[in-house]
């Protein structure tokens, strides 16, 4: 039985080692930046998280924010007067543009939405997303429209 | 000795789990942006890649490129009309304004670097470096200026 115990005994250690790799394995790949604030504006529908990154300032009319939606949380339609790129940094997104079908956006995905062109963007239904947004106030500011129906989100 | 074999066995399986799980975190930490293209001019010393993710043209001036720098690589000194936006995403790399200190970048670092102010970056003497790079093209092309020394990259 000494054998058996020494071995039960590394049979654990290997497994909790295992269980915490797994563990920093999320950590690491959700710590790209910080979550920031829940919104509270009624320009999302669903539990949405933004944090700013860079501010729009007189020395670069760019803004940078990193946005965080909980799995079928989305942003009412909407267009940016110079446009905005979107980069995917994690877990599984919708992006549609008015007239065109929706996209799915994954991590290392890069979209490039053209002027006034009414488009939203969100999480998946079964996954949260993350995106980085970077939107250029040189034309003014972000032109909200109505929501994103369900029928529209759930569309294939 | 049945024992014995069978505790083996479970020792070996769950220790390559666990190896298994730290290659993955790798492989998943490093994966945000391909690495693009092995840089051939001569305005980065060192070994570079440049992935560019959105070009500028006339639906947006900005562009948008995921730069890798191998450890002791950097960029020569340089400036931009419109200004720029550095996002660190892995690694640890360096950047300096001219007449400031060096500043050591990490993963989740953001800097706004002012118009046509000269700096450079990146990756620090022993570790590797990748940024993704936001430049308004809108008021002209980078301007390259003189290499980098080895006592200002390497100054404290």
């Amino acid at each position: 039985m000494k054998f058996k115990s020494k071995y039960v005994f590394l049979v654990v250690a290997a497994f909790i080692m295992a269980c915490a790799k797994d563990q920093k394995t999320v950590d690491t790949a959700s710590a790209l930046f910080l979550k920031g604030d829940k919104n509270t504006n009624d320009n999302f529908v669903g539990e949405v998280w933004v944090k700013s990154l860079v501010e729009a300032d007189s020395l670069n009319e760019t803004a940078v924010g990193n946005v965080t939606f909980a799995p079928g949380a989305r942003s009412k339609w909407h267009s940016h007067p110079a446009g905005q790129i979107i980069l995917a940094t994690e877990g599984v997104g919708y992006y549609q543009e008015k007239g065109k079908a929706k996209v799915i956006l994954k991590k290392g995905d890069v979209v490039k939405c053209p002027p006034n062109l009414p488009h939203w963007h969100g999480a998946s239904a079964e996954t949260k997303f993350v995106q980085v947004a970077i939107t250029s106030r040189q034309n003014g500011p972000t032109v909200w429209l109505e929501n994103v129906t369900d029928s529209v989100y759930l569309s294939k």
